[in-house]
């Protein structure tokens, strides 16, 4: 037997008790007279004591252990002299009397520790020492503790896990596909899912009624910090609802899961229609923790003299409450802000509201101060506000007034990491035109139902048909989304149709999807939640990465076991391909 | 609401509501002045009445409703006045008021019940039709109710679900991977998991102690009935533990499931070396439903004169109880069994002890009497019994004959789907000599430890060395296997020497979990258990198809959705590679 205890279950109840430990050396401190050593495992940490008067050759042989060392101790139970009230086994140390040294450790190349003074590149490399990191155990036990929840919370509502496969066939909708060359069928490929939705949909057709599964998925994109190629998702769908069904199931679910983990129970979240999100904050994901709604000011603000204004499709404005003491360099930094790339913009213009009742404003020579009043009185800004426009393209400008709102919610200090505003955004457009390539994309996807008033408008006015699509936004990250889904193969059909697929191509991409259809499928729709998302929300930490055990890089490489790599002769051989190689 | 109830939870408390239900048409019954419809969903099946006096639009309407078609009803609850005892809402049916067609379904091309006419590959193209019979949709609940089971019991032991990722790297050992080429890596390849068994590993490196996953893998193997491309492991893994403590927790696991779905707890299971298994059972997975053990007979079979035994490596016997009665027809075909390619026998002899005393054997002119009552000694026989011998090379005599017990047992019927005997097998051999390609392979895996008293023969007994290796096998079927690690970087180094590779093999393809012992490693070991397997066991059916929700066929091939396929010539540009097209 390996240990009779962890390092974080003994206590005071304990004293007296001969125990055996095993674990790693966390750290050791020698006081002449004493050395102590603290072991710790998954559980916690305990306090070694080793005496020199008593046991002097064991006590130098515990001077001599190094971090990260795994020993195994056999010892008494004892009441500490000076407790340490923070860690629940501090009453108690061990008093030592037998260590077998189970495996020396190199000195690592960066300290485990919550605040490491290791790179990322670094800690990626060695992530097996990374994860032994206080701050890396603690997410990934809140994550497997949410999966836990989330199984249990739907299988008490009779949802049934079912496993969908990872090798399916490659479809040219949506995102890239990973593929995955068959040797048994030469010359065809796998691919790997980027979401397990015609599965799931086939389930409802075949009756299983409630499906969810926490599942991987796929996808070939070019990574920016947040995005991984592959990312799991709690991936849910039921039968016989409408949009209201699921949106309650699911308020649900992200309410007992706060409830659980929080201690916060949101109730009914409230609702934003996709256009309202994009008037009021320039988002279909907005961080609701704090207001400062758009303002459009075109009624007020045009035909002043202003060009800028008055060629603009839109003049928008937001109001920072408490800002208009704002300095020229405070106002400078903000113009910069909005004319970095990310953000795109051309221009900033300002109306300080002072604390004295006078207004002050970088368009002052076009604006008599009647004019600027009207402004200011349609924020009902207060004495102290700075109102801060945007004018041009109407999409473009309510983009970009999105990430001055959100600066300046970050300077104003709104955006708590422990404040939780969950939002459904809902009615979104069923379909969206894409300039580059000439042709209608499926907003959600191509499974999606349009809003039954609007289907008759499908091919007239295809933009302005909405979809019942929702997504959960919380602090302005999307965690989710779904929708009603098509179960009507001729409302399928009209939907690749404006898709531009022919009617082959459809038939040869999704006839299996077609044909069950026309085999009694019931009306059903779902959602799927990003968990990496939803893991790192609980956190309040903005990168996923953080929450997977063995995440990739930027390049979609894994450092630590040096993947992908290059495969043998034989293996390529096998899979009747070979390589293009490139100079 | 397209409903207020389900289908499944109508009783006589019930009578006289109003209430919504949607489903599906199961069958109709028409009596003239009655129309019934079963309508189903997936909890159950409810009674639909249409009175032709009282309503007989409605009764004419319900009249044309096919088979399969999906609908929604009002009406009201009422007793029944033939009650129907077998299902739950067998004392109620609804007095239909109105009937919306939520969708028609053609005919399905299988009848959708319990005993279809479907064939297999009709069954497979349709799989969403096929999945709506009960009997699949009660193994798929099975499965998924095993899945929350397992799940629940490892988090109450402090195991930590831990997902691993499923784009990992190629190597060589082992079977054949699938691989994904990378289009960012160019010419590089990710590799689909076999199991993800060095990354658990490297998760007890980082002192996750207890480590669980139910978890997707991957194996590019000709496929039989019972294998998939795809299959899905509970991947399980522990810290500071001996191979005692591993059997403890996971006899536990197995005895809570068995518990929980079938009531049966079986205490402790019965272990037996690997040495004794091909012993008495010529298989490393024995069925020990029943005894039927062999009898080796080398000492009283050889020496005869009957150059079969006398030129054997091994003479080796069953003794069938009853079976003396065996007619020359049903010998003959116990012959021609073991003659099978499958089985490869060349031969069997027989001796009758019939129930009069005396004895009638196949080979009495190479046997006198007294011989032949000393072989029948041997196997304790009683008048009445079949003694069945068969001789040869060891190993493939031992594996002949238990193929022959096997079908005794069959033909005895001793081996019952609803009898459930679980079985340790332990003290494997550490590796196995290949003929072919003139080495040694790890019978396990390379991580897997001798035991401590045979690891210094490595090298010079290296077939004798055990391994700190067991099988969990239950009615001679391997549900789990799994081993005590090496965590020694020397040992791991003298196990890749053992196996073959040079030092910059072994440091090319495991560089990081050599590295990573070098950082503290602990003591660890696990086991993996086959899922699909295990739901299989439960339902006492062979197959793991029908467990799988949309399994594929021996030729890696989902006739459903027609993968794996063709991909783009843009694809395969990407990715760098172009196809070898062969004639």
């Amino acid at each position: 037997m390996l240990r009779t205890h962890t390092c974080g279950e003994l206590n005071i109840n304990n004293t007296g008790q001969e125990v055996i430990l095993s674990g790693w050396v966390q750290r050791s401190r020698d006081l002449g007279g004493m050395t102590f050593i603290d072991l710790r495992d998954r559980y916690g940490i305990t306090q070694l004591a080793f005496n020199m008067e008593t046991n002097s050759e064991l006590c130098l042989r515990a001077r001599k252990l190094g971090r990260e060392y795994v020993i195994q101790v056999r010892g008494r139970v004892e009441e500490r002299s000076s407790k340490n009230k923070k860690i629940p086994t501090g009453d108690i140390e061990i008093i030592v009397e037998e260590i077998i040294i189970l495996n020396p450790s190199k000195t690592p190349p960066f300290t485990i520790e919550d605040n490491t003074d290791g790179g990322d590149e670094l800690r990626m490399k060695y992530r097996y020492l990374d994860l032994r990191r206080n701050t890396v155990k603690q997410n990934m036990y809140l994550r497997h503790k949410l999966s836990i929840l989330v199984r249990n919370y739907m299988n008490d509502l009779d949802f049934m896990e079912i496993e969908t496969p990872y090798l399916i066939g490659s479809t040219p909708e949506g995102a890239r596909d990973f593929v995955v060359p068959s040797r048994m069928n030469p010359n065809e490929f796998y691919a790997l899912p980027q979401s397990p939705q015609t599965f799931k949909q086939l389930l409802m057709i075949s009756g299983y009624d409630r499906y969810f599964q926490i599942v991987r998925c796929f996808r070939d994109e070019d990574l920016r910090a947040d995005r991984q190629p592959e990312f799991t998702q709690i991936d849910c769908e039921m039968s016989f609802v409408e949009q209201e069904d699921i949106l309650k199931t699911f308020e649900g679910l992200i309410n007992h899961l706060f409830d659980k983990i929080k201690g916060i129970n949101f109730g009914s979240f409230p609702r934003m229609p996709y256009a309202d999100a994009m008037k009021y904050y320039g988002s279909d994901k907005p961080d609701t923790r704090f207001d400062m709604k758009f303002v459009e000011l075109n009624d007020v603000a045009k035909g002043n003299g202003f060009s800028v204004f008055d060629n603009a499709e839109l003049v928008v404005g937001i109001c920072a409450k408490g800002c208009a003491e704002y300095t020229r360099k405070q106002l400078d930094e903000l113009t910069e802000f909005v004319k970095r790339p990310q953000v795109g913009a051309t221009g900033l213009v300002y109306i300080k509201y002072n604390t004295d009742g006078t207004l002050k404003s970088s368009v002052d020579k076009f604006f008599s101060e009647d004019k600027l009043r009207e402004i200011v009185a349609k924020f009902n800004a207060e004495k102290g506000d700075l109102i801060l426009i945007m004018a041009g393209k109407e999409e473009k400008t309510q983009i970009a007034l999105c990430s001055l709102r959100l600066e300046m919610g970050e300077r104003l200090n709104l955006r708590d990491p422990n404040k939780y505003s969950p939002l459904w955004v809902v009615d979104f457009p069923l379909l969206e035109w894409d300039e580059e390539t000439d042709r209608f994309y499926a907003k959600h996807h191509p499974f999606t139902a349009p809003k039954p008033e609007d289907y008759p408008n499908l091919f007239t006015k295809t933009k302005d048909v909405r979809a019942n699509a929702y997504d959960l936004v919380i602090n302005g990250v999307e965690i989710g989304g779904g929708s009603i889904r098509i179960y009507d193969k001729n409302m399928q059909k009209d939907m690749f149709k404006v898709l531009g697929f022919s009617e082959e191509e459809a038939q040869k991409q999704f006839g299996f999807l077609l044909d069950a259809f026309e085999y009694g499928a019931p009306p059903h729709g779902g959602i799927a939640f990003g968990f990496d998302r939803l893991c790192s929300i609980f956190a309040g930490v903005e990168t996923i990465r953080d929450f997977i055990a063995f995440p990739k890089n930027n390049n979609g490489r894994d450092t630590m076991i040096n993947s992908p790599s290059k495969i043998s002769q034989a293996q390529l051989d096998e899979l009747n391909i070979q390589l293009i190689i490139k100079d």
